[in-house]
């Protein structure tokens, strides 16, 4: 973790911008341009995200740490989308950004092994290739360790990390998450959280978080509880924005020195073009920037 | 579930072959020529992958009614190998298989909308596209019903089903699953099932199934168990084979008419040319026929 960390320093941002474009947030003259050129097809809509996300990424490359595509957004045009998705990663890593990519798999033994390319690739004969190139992905933990070691495994492997779904922002996310466990009387997710602490013990970096994290949405009393339970456990903190949450309600979840968490928009940052009447379709990327510039300044006054 | 339970009376087969290719199992032949092809790159393994496929698919399409790709081992080689993946579905379709497609997605709102485009396609402007074509896919409950009823109401639309994970076949599923919750003294995995009962009421079809199946490992006492407690739920059933379960021990997933549960074998049929010296790469297809003749009559006697 400590190479997000460091850039979040750098900058003095602990934001995430999520790239989870809809068709509905892609310009006119984009989705002609690309229909034109593939017709009505999975292609054509695949490209209109890549190039939305281009435009993204160079508005928000120099404010942001990082950037979080959403796969299921990419998959939901097939193979083609899967692209779009991998050279977007391209893209922002070439300007600097770190990846989160949002996968939330979860699967056991072979099978995560082979979700785990993710972070390390994977090998033909003697001949190493790396398909997907994310800095960290999202996971699940209902499958237990099984499904979990060896994406930690790959973190040591590749130097990157994870993020393990423990308490998400999600209204019905509560109907498992939130059940009281009879042995222990704690939460399912603080089980998962004590779970995701001991997995990440053996990657603990310089600067005291480990290759573990965890994905905790933002309501501030479960944010201050697990901050204190899990010290070396590096939150992503989704809902901020349009999810509902602002600042002030997120100060739990850093640790003392400001450190400990990322926090990510997603719609408020890619979409704010659309939200407020000062921009148009041709300042997309104006927008993005200027709606980063004020949540960056909403977290720095909260903290 | 009715056209997968029909299919499945037809053939007199509660079988289903996971489709898990890994390198390892490829011939040395097809390794060759699809290298010569595409060189060591994603590309030419993905290409492997579906040659690979279209052996077995032929080989069992008259016995099984069905197929289970696990997307993970496809995503190994990223967009490639998930074009692959979906090449592999439109195969099995179009030799009358059913196919399950295990992706065990989880994920909320406009997000689980996106991924729920795995069975019911999605729209450009006004044109539908099918980018994925699976009958039904496997779904992880951790983040409650927000994940879930997406897809359910895309079972509906699009006459497919689908599996939610309740209880798996790993041994550390037991570290979240197997907890007992306070308030109702039951284990989350019963809990689980309940809810995913409850997510099929509306959709039970006029062979007494609902479109929401269970994904249930082959543990004999959780399958009475279950079986008892959710009447309307078809169960899908990994862990046969390779993973340990005979078919002595999956008796009690079985409703009194013989119904009610389909159980996966994946290396157990798809790799066992290696398995047996009577076989080699000449004769891949010859030997998963043969395993799957085998465990078809394994399952038969002991109902």
């Amino acid at each position: 973790m400590d190479k997000l960390i460091k850039r979040i320093d750098e900058l003095n941002s602990p934001t995430v911008v999520g790239l989870d474009p809809t068709l509905k947030m892609i310009p006119t003259y984009l989705k002609k341009q690309e229909i034109e050129r593939n017709g009505e097809t999975a292609l054509a809509a695949s490209r209109m995200l890549y190039e939305y996300n281009k435009i993204i990424i160079d508005s928000v490359c120099d404010l942001t740490p990082a950037v979080k595509p959403q796969v299921a957004m990419y998959e939901r045009y097939g193979a083609d989308g899967v692209k779009a998705y991998v050279d977007t990663i391209e893209y922002a890593k070439s300007k600097g950004l770190y990846v989160i990519g949002d996968i939330k798999r979860g699967d056991i033994g072979s099978t995560a092994e082979a979700y785990a390319s993710h972070l390390e690739g994977t090998s033909i004969d003697d001949k190493h290739i790396d398909p997907w190139k994310e800095d960290s992905v999202t996971l699940n933990p209902y499958m237990g360790s099984d499904g979990i070691t060896p994406f930690i495994d790959a973190c040591k492997n590749a130097d990157k990390d994870c993020f393990i779904l423990v308490k998400t922002s999600n209204p019905s996310g509560s109907e498992v998450q939130d059940l009281i466990i009879q042995e222990s009387g704690i939460p399912i997710y603080e089980h998962v959280g004590n779970m995701v602490s001991k997995w990440g013990e053996s990657t603990i970096g310089e600067c005291g978080y480990s290759r573990v994290g965890a994905v905790v949405g933002a309501t501030q009393k479960v944010g201050l509880e697990l901050r204190e339970k899990m010290p070396h456990t590096f939150f992503l903190v989704p809902g901020y924005g349009a999810q509902g949450a602002g600042g002030k309600d997120l100060k739990g979840f850093f640790d003392a020195d400001g450190r400990g968490c990322i926090v990510n928009s997603s719609r408020g940052i890619i979409a704010f073009w659309q939200k407020d009447e000062r921009y148009s379709e041709e300042n997309v990327g104006d927008a993005a920037r200027d709606a980063l510039v004020a949540m960056n300044q909403d977290l720095r006054e909260a903290l």
